[in-house]
């Protein structure tokens, strides 16, 4: 496979990952599938690392998700595993051994027990993970641990598949005036997707913060990020995110999720995740625009995200955007389909800012000019009250164009 | 707009429609959209002639739809007007006004009242019909109305939009031994997927079946043929299917739907709405390839059938046969997403009755040369048992091409 390109959408600059005190990290090759790059990541957490995670909801979800969901339990984390080439899902008993062989050479190269290591696999679905390959490579892993950013920055390449480009960001926050750091990166070449399946995301930070807390914050963050995103509508076997908070910074312990003094914290984990979400839409493959998709007036705020991704998951209404055919009417449809309560005769569309139809109609006099504009954009901003109550979401998506055709009609050959 | 290349899926012949008696018909241009072509098609049905009909279940259904809802409950029917080249969707009250005004005239020019007209319009979204150009034409409609079959034939192309043939199944039945006839066609190329499919169907018989009872048979097979399609997961604002049968025919009239003198009559009329639901698949937008996905051991027949539509619909899976890729592995997902349960350790797959996976891993010693000579054909057909219960169900779809994003994403200009 030659290298894909750039992603037109990519940010300019990638950011220089801010290492996160208490975290060491390593990449290493492992010779499962990738050439000349690493393929496995390595994070050692420091004792007293609380854990979060929220996990696909696959029925036919992996075998490290599993494990992963197992292990939350424990709420502590020292090790963190990450191969990329093989998604180790739909592998049966193998799978699940593939999963305990690696626990246990990662939970011994780094002092701990298997349950306290968590693990995430990305890559083709089906094919036997050799983990003996992964275990080969720990020790040489455990030998290179280091807190550089450079360390951090070869770990986020090391997760990555079909992506164009490492997805990072990096926020800062106080807690009771203590700086606190929050670091995550994230893989998904839009793949929503299975076969190299599916985004993976991994956040640290030094706060304080006890599992169920960090459990909750990092839920509530996902609900309006990374469940806010589509490129193709396929939900993979893999996804997974994972936070891990050391304890590391100087601020007295955090007891509960609406703790007063959370305010900067949650802020600041919500434009990690906001940001890892956007960036892997970016990365949407064939994508040529970004898209964002706001509704309002739904009956409740699951109601106005369902619609969103009706919108957004249409493939007449990412064809009319890749072709920048401000084919409007393909919204209508979209809404109507997604089985939420709207109210044909009240939706109003607004298309960057313009207002298009209104009442259940076109506005009078539409002139199609500043439309058509629009959309020969980069970003598109698509605008939606259904009229019928105050749930409000916002969707991001990107269009689809003959490059997802043809890198998804090709991609095992 | 130039004329599309006709699907490599299209059927090599065309059927000549089987005309039945009570019905005529007539062809005409309205000056709409469409230049060189007709765009509209009355029938005339004659004194008490029994109508059922499945709409769409869109939250943002055009008139026609609501019209014909409205009128479904009077259970007679004398005449049928279809336009194409605008839905006569998302068009407020304006869109209401054209329906009576069309319903009118026609009423006018059968000699029946606007409660026995039946409506349907495909075509852009959003603007508003001139009913004018629709009702200036009746007049000479009726002129031309005939029981031939070369007038059968004309109206099943009016109807089209961007489909590439007209679809048209006719079969033949007894009832009480007396011959029966069942004639239909259907357009429908894009925007297809259940409830029901940017379709547009009309089924006409000569038997002597009350309304309440051809609904129950018509809506019956609607569940098992147009409500197992999809092309491209976008339901339509305008679906529409509407049965009229004139009672032409000498036998006994039927009472109730369960009356087994029905048994010949219920499989032909489930014959022609499964041909037609077929050939509009075979009409896809894009389409390369015709593919049956046939789901068991799920809890349900429902059930079943939802994960079907999550196999059928899904673009990694619908990009892998566009590209003769035999990736399983996507099935794998797209079973997992379905929100179905299923037992992903239980799971199996066979491809063109080729074992692929049995029980939650690929098989041993598994060939995938028979799997991609399979996929190398124009009927492509995956079998996925999920080991759950005994619920069943077929869902048919085509692949996901390029051809389907230039169609488009350039539809409109």
């Amino acid at each position: 496979m030659s290298t894909p390109p750039i992603s037109p959408l990519a940010p300019t600059t990638i950011p220089r990952p801010v290492p996160v005190a208490g975290v060491r990290m390593a990449a290493v090759n492992t010779g499962t599938r990738y050439v000349g790059r690493n393929d496995l990541m390595l994070a050692e957490l420091c004792p007293g690392t609380a854990v979060a995670g929220v996990f696909t909801r696959s029925k036919t979800r992996s075998a490290p998700v599993d494990w992963c969901r197992a292990n939350l339990a424990g709420g502590v984390a020292r090790a963190v595993v990450v191969n990329s080439g093989n998604a180790n899902a739909f592998t049966g008993a193998l799978g699940v051994a593939a999963t305990e062989r690696t626990a246990s050479a990662a939970a011994k190269v780094v002092g701990c027990t298997p349950g306290e290591v968590f693990l995430a696999s990305t890559g083709t679905i089906g094919v036997p993970l050799d983990a003996g390959k992964l275990a080969a490579v720990l020790p040489e892993a455990a030998r290179e641990l280091s807190a550089d950013a450079a360390a951090w920055d070869a770990a986020a390449r090391a997760i990555l598949t079909t992506d164009t480009f490492p997805k990072i960001a990096c926020e800062q926050a106080t807690i009771d005036g203590t700086k606190i750091t929050i670091t995550g990166f994230a893989k998904g070449s839009g793949m929503i997707a299975p076969d190299m399946a599916t985004t993976l995301s991994f956040l640290f930070t030094d706060a304080r913060i006890p599992a169920p807390v960090l459990q909750a914050l990092v839920k509530a963050g996902a609900d309006r990020s990374f469940n806010c995103i589509t490129v193709d509508s396929d939900t993979s076997t893999s996804d997974t995110m994972l936070a891990f908070a050391t304890g590391r910074a100087a601020h007295r312990p955090v007891e509960r999720a609406g703790d007063p003094r959370l305010r900067s914290f949650r802020k600041a984990l919500f434009a990690v995740q906001t940001a890892l979400a956007h960036q892997v839409v970016r990365d949407g493959e064939g994508a040529s625009k970004f898209v964002a998709v706001k509704v309002s007036g739904a009956s409740s705020g699951g109601a106005a995200r369902r619609i969103g991704l009706a919108i957004a998951n249409s493939p007449l209404v990412k064809t009319a955007i890749a072709g920048e055919d401000a084919n409007w009417g393909r919204v209508v449809m979209a809404v109507g389909k997604s089985g939420e309560k709207a109210d044909r005769d009240r939706l109003t569309i607004t298309i960057g800012g313009i207002p298009v139809a209104a009442n259940g109609q076109v506005v009078p006099g539409y002139d199609e000019t500043p439309v058509a504009a629009h959309f020969k954009g980069q970003q598109i901003e698509i605008a939606v009250d259904v009229g019928v109550g105050r749930g409000k979401a916002t969707v991001w998506t990107c269009d689809l164009t003959h490059r997802y055709i043809e890198i998804n009609a090709d991609y095992r050959t």
